[in-house]
């Protein structure tokens, strides 16, 4: 995450989420797929938008990403149509017809060319698109498309998530104001390997569409792929940028583009750690920071699998430092390892030296694991590669949740 | 797991644990390292016997592990002594010491030479063994040794385990009795990639080394190596099995190879059985199948990563059907699959075909997914291979029970 100087130096956070940007507005209304709240949301360009997309690695996946992808190819969108309460997955044929037939209706609705239509759904896996209550919510939020819908949009794209997430930032780039936002949404089967969960970003920054897309795969890199609240990797996750130029200002020189790729790193990386702070049945925020790894997938890796261990994230839930387990989580990683190097410090308490474990005040380390935010550093000494992941603990509230999703 | 028509051909379960079989006595004593119960334990061969043994693939390993490492490579044994409530793990050049030490005070209460001594140590990571404490431990076990010790020394073994694991089998080969017996214990940190836990096996038949360690290869492979509690690969995992020649019976010819191993395949697949029945918190035995495999290697990982999501895992404990859960499992696991042929059953009811759900009866897939022993199978139609793999279920006493480990 961006210190707050650091920040203050490069962009501002404003209101209005999506819409922040020029020529973006929104809506988010209710159609009744889901039990209740905002269920389907749009979000438009005033103009076609340049676009990049980074979609889930799994391996099965939903309609609308394998939708999303080919349109994606072409570079080009205008609005991006979602639901949440059904993810269109496992639907086959027919679920592939809805997704098409879903960016039809909301070309028809907005007056656009069905081809600038991008589309995502979220939620329950293997029930065909109630596609009468989609038609009828993408026509009543299309009548509602306002500057003002960005918080309405972003709730409507919540399924497990306890609240919206919206993230928007004011930089300047050549003497001219540049915006760039994002809504995303969590909260559970999310783990990295690709860009996770649903994210729409918008910039009214014009940015060509191979530029657009390095610097989203960056991005994602840094963010979302640096996340886990559960080790599962969705069938939907799905990334989107759109730029659609509105602000008048091309980035188009080295120091403009570095300038515009730590606003987008820093609004990924808010927009990622908020989906882990609301993790399903989550009560911590973990930060765990591998350091002296040879390459950085190695530091990564290390780092996720101690993320990903139901031991590490049970201890950190009772604030038990019992950091054998975090040793044995790397040990198990599939990277090499020396064990005999091993650091390991709970905060700014050093645990295990080479290794072995110290003597060390273990109110005052339980103190640092009952949290709300917990950090852990682990130093393998074996190069200068580091890399940063963000999980949460695991609880009797998630393990309940979850067992009781669809009935 | 072996049909009872099967087995009856075959072999006939017997009682007396690692005692059955003709040559070995065992112990398991009270010496303070847990709060409460037995805590060391000696099962000892009346002669030298060849051993084989298959240890942890985590890199971080415990010194017993280590030291048993080089003492299996040397071929022979002739007792082990084990500890619970301290796993001897990550405890440096000390650590290290007191294993070599632990064989050495049992070498002497034998009266035999240490270095046919082998040591086991399962609990707590990061805490020097209690030397003392073990000292007395083994003697006191040295001067309990019988061969009506086996249900003592299985439970000596015993950390988070609620009742002990033993199996005894005995089976004809060439017209004379061969008595072949195990014990085990579990019940966290259970992951494949390895031998899972610790595992005593005794023989009393005559089996070069060589062959022993084939043998116990294809074994634990087929078992221990398809079972998960948590995803968890200890630093401690360790099979030993130990074959005395007791019996007289030497396996030579490639029919009575095939019978010992088919006994011990049997032998290892209830200990780990055992294993997943008895985890952490669980209220469900599952049994996960993957046919239709490319390669083993394939089917195996497919139906482990199934095995270890938490949503599969979560929605099994609510007795949820919710299939969607294990086709994103199974895409995500990492080896080629086709999502549009990929059927899934819950016990006899197909609810996938072709990677699209069908129209089920949600009430009866509930009821298998009741238990408490739930089948789940899911055919890959890409080849001929199948793997089944066992589990448990996610459970909110997992999640407490873990959050207060060493507090």
């Amino acid at each position: 995450m961006m210190s707050d100087t650091v920040e203050g130096l490069l962009w501002q956070s404003i209101a209005g989420g999506v819409c922040a940007p020029a020529g973006f507005t929104a809506a988010g209304v209710r159609c009744g797929i889901k039990s209740r709240g905002r269920d389907l949301a749009i979000v438009r360009s005033d103009r076609p938008a340049a676009v990049a997309g980074a979609f889930t690695t799994n391996q099965v996946k939903a309609a609308p990403v394998l939708f999303n992808q080919q349109r994606v190819a072409a570079g080009r969108a205008q609005a991006v149509v979602a639901n949440s309460g059904n993810a269109n997955a496992c639907t086959g044929e027919q679920g592939r017809k809805n997704a098409s037939h879903m960016a039809e209706i909301a070309g028809e609705a907005l007056g656009l060319d069905a081809s600038m239509m991008l589309v995502l759904s979220t939620g329950l896996i293997g029930v065909q698109l109630p596609m009468d209550k989609i038609e009828e919510g993408i026509r009543s939020a299309a009548a509602a498309l306002s500057e003002k819908g960005g918080a309405n949009a972003a709730r409507a794209i919540m399924t497990t998530d306890t609240k919206p997430k919206e993230v928007a930032v004011e930089l300047e780039v050549e003497g001219k104001k540049v915006r760039l936002a994002g809504m995303a949404k969590g909260a559970g089967m999310i783990c990295p390997h690709m860009a996770t969960m649903l994210c729409v970003l918008t910039t009214d920054a014009y940015i060509p569409q191979d530029m657009l897309e390095l610097s989203l795969r960056w991005a994602v890199d840094q963010s979302f792929n640096c996340i886990s609240v559960d080790g599962d990797t969705s069938t939907n996750d799905t990334v989107l940028l759109l730029a659609n130029g509105a602000s008048g200002v091309r980035l188009q020189n080295r120091d403009s583009i570095q300038r515009f790729q730590q606003a987008l790193d820093y609004v990924t990386s808010r927009l990622a750690q908020a989906i882990v702070e609301d993790g399903e049945g989550a009560t911590k925020f973990i930060e765990i920071k591998v350091t002296g790894g040879k390459e950085y997938a190695d530091a990564h890796r290390v780092a996720m699998t101690m993320a990903n261990s139901l031991l590490v994230k049970t201890a950190v839930h009772g604030a038990d430092p019992n950091w054998g387990r975090f040793l044995a989580a790397a040990g198990r990683a599939g990277v090499e390892v020396q064990p005999e190097r091993m650091d390991l410090y709970f905060g700014d308490i050093q645990v295990v030296a080479g290794g072995v474990g110290l003597q060390f005040d273990e109110a005052a380390a339980s103190q640092v694991l009952t949290g709300p935010r917990v950090n852990v550093r682990m130093d393998l000494h074996l190069g200068p590669h580091s890399a940063t992941v963000y999980t949460c603990d695991l609880t009797t509230k998630y393990v309940r949740f979850n067992s009781a999703y669809t009935t």
